[in-house]
């Protein structure tokens, strides 16, 4: 029913355009869940017997988003500044003719905030619901990853150069906790998400009237819309008080950022001169306009691009929260709503191509193997250093450094290191420079470390 | 022909939902814009020679957005990673159909970045179209505004604080100020737009092969296609330089704050303790949910919300930019495209919503004097400091300030100024003590900065 | 030791300059905290057995900051792009002077990033101390407020207009809610900061290898370290999984969110045409360097200032998660330091200038009435609304709203409400209409919810 | 004379600590700024006979930031909220002892934000000078690069992978358009910096009572002022307009943008795998503080950590002006004060060691020819596709696509792709299908582009 001219679909927006979490988010979800929020809260009402109980089942049928113009209601919430006020319009229109009995108690005692901040909320956890689980899905990945590779040798890099030996699991297992962490944090925020319920001005003055007669408290009452829709019951309202809605973008950016940094890595061993991992092939993806050999990396790149845009909806979020005043902010609030929702998209977007990412990544073990061989035996420099340099003090103290320094710097230049070692450490035996120089003997922690990771995060149960 | 479950039609954006500037950036706004170019394209190439001449006409109906299924368009440009890819399958399917022999030249030397920035430009272009000629009519009615109350004397404000006597003209002068600085960079903006043609890596190869039979070289096919779009022909393709992107985004994030600026006052000024504005009235505009006796200021509070959102997009935009490697930047050019389109969007709407605010604006003259009045004649305690203090140095240079000071302290702890002076500085004549007090007499160069920024931004002729 | 021509004193940034925050953020800190980390390893190796007993002593008289030439550091950390390593030098210059035998196990298997980001961490501890302390300090004062007003009945207002009866209290408690909140999620941060430990690529093969002959392990060593510090002992290093510092830069800002929100207001309500509260007043504080009479709410002032900055600094280091690469990251990394130590100093200042205001917030509430008062009785219109629609209600359901909307709109043109009531609602008896329009009768859970969120947020035993 | 243990010198800031515009930023040049903009309009003052003619240079010996305790001003600064207040009663208080008589005039008709804005103004325009003559070095050793390498064939990238053949001096022209053009645009915003001079609430009411025996206008006098200074002289005071400072920041930003991107690229195009670039070698530059065989290429990190940090910086100016109300604002207007700083010193560190990158950056042209030979032919497919596809469509328009799509297909499965042509496409001759896959063949404008870039973007006569 809603004019197609002015809508979007995504098509700007490949790092969402047709998710789960972007059916989750569209316009009508949010309108759906508004229109929940006023039939559950009617629910409360008539069993609490403060409205006859034959009315939710009445207006229930007015309550399915798909009866309504979207795009008139869009234009219309100018008015207002919000779309709660035009869809109250139509709703009672709809139950005016249908029930008009039952017109009367719609919106009895709420405020526009109430219900927007409320359905902003319960579409939030549907989301999340997805978004969780694809996260789960990639940490299980992830850890398969960990482990299959916790002795395949590789190269770290550090600034861009090649540091020291390292595992592909370990690089795998630090993927999984990032991901992990900041999936744990999602969850904790998506369990606390709030019901808003104060009224017109956060006092909850017209429903302590309507319920003047009621044995329910209007706290009660509050409590129990809280637990029909399954949000958490505040302290008290929150209409400016807007940390459910920061805390929550800032886990949704964590998980963006933790996805980002796989995603950067992904673009960069992908590159054809490097060439340790493929994406997972698919037919359709990856191709190019105008070259027939292009088979780009697209997940990575659509993630990236998730990541990227996150800070600056972040930015929207914390300068609307910081900026509200009085009993409703004027401007601050309307901010939050079309940035949260991004935030949505953009995370559950992230969350399933990365989930799809590591389910199907490609190891390509023998260019792992020849970039650590292409680092070179001063992959181990800082362990030579580490055991030779004593052995060259001879009398002073940090001279032995200076030495191994030198011998470094000349292999750098072109010497063979091994032989330079056999010639200005005769204490070194062959055996001893050998193991010396073996990049298997100097990757540290990194079975603890994987093991440590893989406990840590060994995703969901049912996930 | 696109899904409606999925798309969004402005319900959380009051801010521009259902203005001129969002029909001018929708999806189907881009997909047009999209098709424009790939359409002019062939024009380029039939005029140089280099295809049929019939071509273009016969693929001109397959260039109509509104034949397109922009959901699924955006669900499958998931697989590219942009929207050109599935819209020229799309496009070569309806010309197969249609007109075979003319789907070879589509797209001819070109790739998916010369489309997608070049149509972006072409619809901020479009959009820009609107948004300068409401801020020029805002810029129209500030300077009658400024005009109109040259001579209505007010209260300046610091810190909150009453400050000093001014004139609502300069007020609304300092509006236009803001408003006419901003649209006028804008617009140097609008003109600057760049056409994107390089081809599939910047070097335009394919162009240079498919022009190497014919009289023009490739950078004149690429300027004649900027003339046709009405854009400008750059240096060189700017793929990875985003700053034709960057400069758009703050252009339109400085006219975006300088609209919030007046938004600011205006919610200030229309408190009811205040009282001095009041929004144009406008039936089903500025109602609540739950209170009937609201009169809401929501321009303001809509202009606000914008100004509010833009610098989380212009931090994107930035982002992006530094984020840009290779030849076409993997994730980071991904990011721009819905921030640029949702700074075109605030800006239209806001700029539209500012128009009709400053056209419609009622200014209180009652209460604007009675807010002066309620200063009192410590408004002018920093002349009467200029004035008297010297009058009471008595050889002590620097005491005559502080006892302008002591009489000051003393009157804003309930004395009488006016007594004041008349017990502690003699000099004063009577006659002298009003001409000092009276605040008409301390309103400095109000009407020549008038006079200045109304010659500044004099509106645009045929705005 | 350092230049001071070339130093940053805070004299752009008053927000937080000369705060307790700001000195255990400075450079000489963070030098202090680096020291501490190198010096503490020591002893977690000496205890261990892998040096001698005597070295951390011999050590210690060099790991005093002030013993270094700090803009000298600065200039040469340009040369490895972090100051550890000049650090380091200096340190062992010091150390081969004063006690030549300890040089050698100076940062024994360690790396830059790892005593960098764990010195940030034990001075983002430091400095939490004093800030979480502030916090505390204000809310105890805010509780006192809500309680001191829980009956001082005031208008609330939404979107700048007013809306409901309220109470002061309920104003005070919902700025405790919002402090309160923000306070407890940093108190878990600063909980969770972790140590940093993992060698030059994260797989801890230096200590490995030094620690091949001793009965502890590597990562029992760590944890050693972690409990010296202070810190949380990570699950494992986090040189690209950035959450630990997004998560405790959010939760500043989300502190500096809630604080601003208090300051919007206190910068409303001290306006002269409201009056309702003004700042305590302080011997050289609020003063113009022109206006004699000016007394600038200075406190607020600059506390909305660092709210206004806070969410740049957060995109900052969102922007460096995402971006992180590789086993560690060039350049990200590099940009989160001062962002994070920028929100540390502003959430700092902001708590220390809020525990001061409100300690010493004045109300007035003769101010607060009057503006009630001026609201008048469309105040309750809501409630009349609720009350008197279903008395007009006749047989047509509905139409009571609209003749009550009609009664509110003559009102607001200039009639007086409680005599329409009587005119055109005969079913009202005088007494029910006196009961009707008292603000004092519609001010709902104002009372149970000052109790719910004093209890909530009662501020720390010992702060 | 200033407190060394809250002070900071960079020590978390190795992009800009040590520059000569973090010299030009520093607290003193601040200060100094401010001295300058109170001694000149004191001989503003003289020179239109307003004060006697003996006032400055007596005032002028103290008009040294050297003389001030710049700690002590800044602490002091929270009482008025800026640090012009303090910095009046010490210059007074100076003033007072050395020459008494010239105490009276100091700040004549000045307010405090006059001081400030204008110093600011100053100093960006000093430390401007030393921004663009970096940046022009840079241009200048880019477009060598450029012209240089115009004839060294290279691989170009799209979204990580190989595409087309192209030339290392496009890509050096590239990084020189995006410099090119950010310095243009920098350089006409430094010639635009407006002075600030309005008076206590802009109405510059106190010049004017000041000047009212006087010939000169008060306009006339702040030209004169904004004429000595080196200022432009702006339409009007621009308090509460703050593009001058958002228009500024985002040219600095795009500078940092266009530095960040040629940062990327080093970095890629340094890793070991790739190796195409080195970074300039300098003693202590580059090394590690654990692995010995390390050279980090720390220019290039440093810029990209600056370039990183710039869109946080833009989005608290733009939010700052956004939030801008009444005649100043309170809040917004001092958080641009460290943050445009911050911009000028991250865009004077990036250009300076950009300058030295972009100078000595070592090109290793065998990598470069190794990196296009990994290519392999498929590189040119693009070109095969035009080329052979007509050839093969055999009466069935478009299924000569598909064939070829097919022999790419084949190709990157391993077949050899001349041999896989010479089979398939019997049309082709030996000759053409050597001279089809010969990158050095399509390279399309290459050439040109350098040469219109390079004259588009000729540096500086006297850089």
């Amino acid at each position: 029913m809603a004019s197609a001219e002015t809508a979007d679909y995504g098509l700007l927006s490949p790092a969402w355009a047709g998710t789960r979490a972007a059916a989750l988010t569209s316009d009508e979800a949010l309108l759906q869940a508004m229109l929940d929020v006023e039939l559950e809260w009617l629910r409360v009402l008539a069993s609490a017997g403060l409205i006859k109980t034959e009315i939710p089942d009445a207006v229930a049928p007015a309550c399915q988003a798909n009866r309504y113009d979207i795009a008139d209601l869009a234009a219309r919430a100018q008015g207002g500044g919000n779309p709660v006020i035009p869809l109250l319009a139509d709703l009672r229109g709809k139950v005016r003719e249908e029930a008009p009995a039952a017109v009367g108690p719609i919106h009895k005692a709420a405020t526009s905030q109430d219900i927007l901040d409320s359905a902003l909320m319960l579409m939030s956890a549907r989301a999340l619901e997805t978004i969780l689980a694809d996260a789960y899905r990639a940490q299980s990945a992830l850890a398969n990853l960990a482990r299959e590779h916790a002795d395949t040798l590789s190269v770290a890099r550090t600034l861009t150069q090649h540091s020291l030996p390292s595992t592909f699991g370990l690089k795998a297992a630090q993927w999984l906790h990032g991901i992990g962490q900041a999936t744990a944090a999602l969850e904790a925020a998506a369990a606390a998400l709030p019901l808003q319920w104060g009224g017109a001005s956060g006092t909850m003055a017209a429903l302590t009237t309507a319920a003047v007669s009621s044995a329910a408290a209007p706290l009660d009452l509050s409590a129990d819309l809280a637990a029909r829709l399954g949000l958490a019951d505040p302290v008290a309202p929150w209409q400016t008080n807007r940390l459910p809605v920061t805390a929550l973008g800032s886990a949704l950016a964590d998980l963006l950022a933790a996805a980002g940094k796989v995603s950067n890595d992904v673009l960069l061993l992908s590159r054809p001169e490097i060439g340790e991992v493929s994406e997972p092939r698919e037919e359709g993806r990856g191709g190019s306009s105008a070259m027939p050999q292009k088979q780009n990396p697209v997940l990575s790149v659509l993630i990236r691009s998730a990541a990227l845009a996150a800070p600056g909806y972040t930015a929207m979020l914390q300068a609307a929260a910081g900026a509200a005043d009085d009993e409703r902010p004027g401007g601050s609030w309307h901010v939050e709503w079309q940035a949260l929702r991004q935030l949505l998209r953009l995370a559950g977007g992230a969350a399933a191509k990365l989930a799809e990412l590591a389910s199907g990544l490609q190891v390509h073990t023998d260019a792992v193997a020849r970039n650590l061989a292409l680092a070179g035996p001063l992959v181990v420099s800082e362990k030579v250093m580490a055991r030779v340099a004593p052995l060259l003090d001879a009398g002073a103290p940090g001279s032995g450094k200076k030495k191994v320094q030198g011998l470094v710097s000349r292999s750098l230049a072109g010497e063979d290191f091994a032989a330079l070692l056999r010639a200005e450490v005769p204490a070194l035996s062959e055996a001893e420079i050998s193991d010396l120089l073996d990049p298997a003997n100097y990757i540290g922690q990194s079975a603890a470390l994987i093991e440590r990771i893989t406990s840590a995060y060994p995703g969901r149960k049912n996930a």
